[in-house]
């Protein structure tokens, strides 16, 4: 989680100020003021024959506990993109994006306030192989899953099978 | 849009390297990496009798034009508590969030990469009056919208019609 000590724009020191309606980081030297907002990143459910994917973390928060196939959004890409690249390079499996399942927040030691998208995928292609930061990568039957680092992403299996209920 | 040029662990100026896939600002003296993602922001969908809620933009992108009432998510907050506060700030209504209709990113060249979720919502109180950046709050018929400054705020509206058309 980056604290912020210098500005990003002319390198002096930032302090607390108070800017519509919170106490923001500014810039004493050029005036920058610094909005902080969540980290958006997306998770994945790719759901198949009552199975879900899922890899096993390799890095913190939830280091080897396990998680759907997830990862931060890059600058310039969709949300569809970010789901297609964090699948492919934790598992090496080609998915294609569905519906989009629920968005929600929350707090971690690493990250700070981390906002999730969660969407439904189909499989496409590819051998499973864990990558990136996946230690293991292992389809579980989604009535009996592993401990999992996050609760939400459990919530999103839940949601995305009552969602394929729903469409059959 | 912010530009990074020094690094707000230590002041020391960044130079673009090559890090997992990309090139990313870093700090020569620290080591710090900037990963740059998208904006994450909240738009909502207040439909009520065939008639959307929409606010005229005082500022850009789009200052002049009509969009739904939307702004960034601040830290700390939840997309649903986000969509509560901007629609307060923008027409002094109270809503109540409900369906989360989509996601997508478009860039500006004000604020860059920006992530939009939109949510219908459920107007609960309230007397309309334009606030924060709006310069006008009004309802319109979702049939005859007027010049709107995002497109994907138009498809939102459609969408958000579809599901109420569903669920009677």
């Amino acid at each position: 989680m980056t604290t912020n000590h210098f500005c990003t724009l002319c390198g002096e020191k930032l302090s607390d100020v108070f800017v519509e309606g919170r106490v923001r980081p500014a810039c004493s030297g050029c005036g920058h003021i610094v909005y902080l907002n969540p980290l958006p990143a997306v998770a994945a459910v790719l759901l198949q024959s009552g199975r879900v994917l899922l890899i096993r973390r390799g890095v913190e928060p939830g280091a080897g506990l396990w998680a759907l196939p997830s990862g931060f959004m890059e600058q310039d890409e969709s949300p569809e993109q970010a789901v297609v690249r964090e699948v492919l390079e934790e598992t090496n499996v080609q998915c294609v994006p569905g519906r989009l399942l629920g968005a929600t927040t929350h707090h971690d030691h690493v990250f700070g306030h981390v906002l999730v998208l969660a969407f439904a995928a189909r499989f496409a292609d590819g051998d499973l192989r864990a990558g990136d930061d996946a230690r293991e990568a292992l389809w579980f039957d989604t009535q009996n899953l592993p401990d999992m680092a996050f609760r939400s992403h459990a919530e999103f299996v839940r949601q995305a099978e009552q969602l394929m209920e729903c469409n059959t």
